[in-house]
């Protein structure tokens, strides 16, 4: 089947759309969705950035919210400017690789939704609790999972793969060798893998 | 009318494709286009860069490259990388001031065609004089009010207007007081003007 690898950080901004729209958007194209969780705080620190880009630059952070608010505007999206900004997702992350496959898209949405739809906290346990809970996945289950050698493990594997397949922010769609980044590539990406798959 | 204003550095990669196509783009929606040349350096100085992000961090540049050819390909618009990267554009700014305002596109888009389709050189005198003749606008007379103090000091005010403007990087069109940032903004820019002009 044709496929895209979808790598997301969940306290990434412009990833909350693509998440939204990116199973309708591949399902019209006949493409299938790999979701690829992972931390971008690494990579950024590789940069020299020890905070989000969107704080060190002053202008570009502006913007982006503004943008952030219009392209959630016309998708009908609600919209809520997390506090404080970037929220730590480390736990999110790890959730997100110990929830099975088939739940994950859901579960992603959900923490996205809450953070930037509803201004809930997504670093500490009572949001990520409730979205398990509202999705019938067990949370103090899951919370063990998610802290067990081998998702950490795994999170630090997806991170490194991340890095190494050129991945320098989120959302990015990888398709065989060709990376594309950001919430307004989403269409060329699906369209690559549709033509080439 | 209906008004966007178009701000753009001459070493701007994601530029070229914008000024090839903003003309037809916004002639199909009714919006008129306000050409404004400035200098990003002075910019990207106050963020403390001494050279372009596209440089200072290599993933993104490797990516930036490869998206680029992408665009170009899938616009009919042919694409050399320029070498070296990126350009001096003070004189082609000047000269894009220099010119009559009613040559400004066509002087602009032969600047980015020949910077990113035939990789000519634009820092020097050499290719800017061959498009102003071509253009049949007299290259001595235009270099000379090009350094003149006058232009000098416009060129200045228009690069202390689009920082006020909160623009970081460009392609950047403004309407009103929305400011949207990127080749791939451009038709939201333009739905924006046509709305809301």
């Amino acid at each position: 089947m044709l496929q895209i690898d979808f790598w997301y950080e969940f306290a990434s901004t412009y990833s909350y759309p693509a998440a939204m729209r990116i199973e309708d958007a591949a399902k019209a194209r006949g493409v299938g969705v790999r979701w690829r969780p992972f931390l971008l705080g690494p990579i950024f620190f590789d940069q020299g950035w020890c905070n989000s880009p969107f704080n060190i630059y002053p202008a570009k952070g502006r913007y982006m919210w503004r943008d952030l608010e219009r392209i959630c505007g016309s998708l009908g999206l609600p919209f809520a400017r997390p506090d404080p900004f970037p929220q730590n997702s480390l736990t999110a992350a790890r959730l997100a690789l110990a929830v099975d496959e088939a739940e994950r898209p859901a579960f992603t949405r959900a923490v996205y939704a809450a953070q930037f739809g509803e201004r809930r906290q997504i670093a500490g346990k009572e949001t990520l609790a409730a979205i398990l809970a509202k999705l019938q996945l067990e949370p103090d289950a899951h919370f063990a999972r998610a802290s067990s050698d081998a998702i950490k493990m795994r999170l630090k594997e997806e991170t490194d793969e991340a890095r190494r397949l050129g991945v320098f922010g989120t959302p990015a769609f990888v398709v065989g060798d060709e990376l594309f980044w950001g919430n307004d590539r989403l269409e060329a990406a699906l369209d690559w893998a549709a033509k080439r798959g």
